[in-house]
């Protein structure tokens, strides 16, 4: 905008001068706008600000991803342990890990379709700072709850482990470490999400 | 801005008309400072922002008394949980569970007593944003803690009781129960921590 005015100034000074008042009363809120007018600072704050918030959008998205990949194969490990005549239904722990897993791979699917869908299409379902905060409360439940899952899932097969080491615990025990995985990538995510909710909505 | 604007309309219209290209040009600046120039929109705007970053204030402290009494009782009731022949000693998971719940009650403890020096003496040992932004990822690495070690205690406790039912069960229940309420005061506590993250150091 002070551009504007400066580059009007030669070419109409008479009418500039018989709008003095008008002028004068613009000052400040040119000098409000200094900062960022100051054009090499400006771009260069601006440009950091873009490449911070790629760099955002690109990080979550890589760990939302890699959520899914561990919920998927902590999922498809322990829905397939059946070995030795031993089955994963028949104690409640496993039952729970199956559940959050299988839970936390239709969250984080749905949130990358999602994710997706906004950088490639430019869209969004809901406004930016709804988005951002929905992300940031949900993102730490899937990962509390998958902790929580993992967590008394270590202790039943512990406790078998004690008496003896075969297949059945050997998959649950892979099982339990995709999880944890999943859980690692969730809480990453979930602290992405925070900085993502701490940044956007601003200048 | 453009009340001035509107107020020298009247008083000089030729002159207006000679600065008709500057006036239509100043026009987009204007209406972006509108909303903080109105006075008393902008005075209500910051009485707001004051009620809610007190309110803030008190909320995370008021869960992070919780937390600490919470896990000081999850704490005391586990070390004293010796009954009938049975010790809590013998058990990974009790052992998992006390560490966490003293952790908890020093880390509560210690993050109560800066707050409230904070709140009164006005001083702050680092900047706001690097305290806050502290304040976020640790209060979640610590519920995370204190579910996951709530998580595998349930797992253990849950068998025992489906072979009897005694004071021994019954006080790590209690235990138990004590450091999922401490877990739930600090997961509070980190979604206003993060909350805070995202209000501080803006306007």
């Amino acid at each position: 905008m002070s551009l504007d005015s400066h580059m009007s100034n030669p070419d109409e000074p008479t009418k500039n001068n018989h709008a003095g008042s008008a002028a004068t009363k613009a000052t400040p809120t040119i000098d409000v706008e200094k900062p960022t007018l100051g054009l090499g600072f400006g771009v260069s704050v601006i440009t950091r600000r873009w490449k911070r918030e790629d760099l955002l959008k690109r990080g979550s998205l890589i760990t939302r991803g890699l959520a899914l990949l561990f919920s998927f194969l902590s999922f498809i490990i322990m829905a397939s342990n059946k070995h030795g005549g031993w089955n994963f239904d028949d104690y409640e722990e496993y039952r729970y890990l199956l559940a959050i897993a299988i839970l936390s791979t239709l969250y984080t699917g749905g949130q990358a379709l999602r994710h997706l869908n906004c950088i490639w299409k430019g869209k969004q379902i809901f406004g930016q700072r709804i988005s951002a905060l929905v992300d940031f409360l949900a993102d730490q439940m899937m990962a509390y709850l998958l902790i929580s899952s993992t967590s008394s899932a270590i202790s039943l097969t512990n406790r078998m482990r004690e008496v003896g080491d075969d297949s059945f615990t050997d998959s649950s025990a892979a099982a339990i470490c995709m999880s944890f995985f999943a859980f690692l990538s969730l809480a990453l995510t979930a602290m992405v999400s925070g900085f993502k909710f701490s940044t956007q909505s601003y200048i």
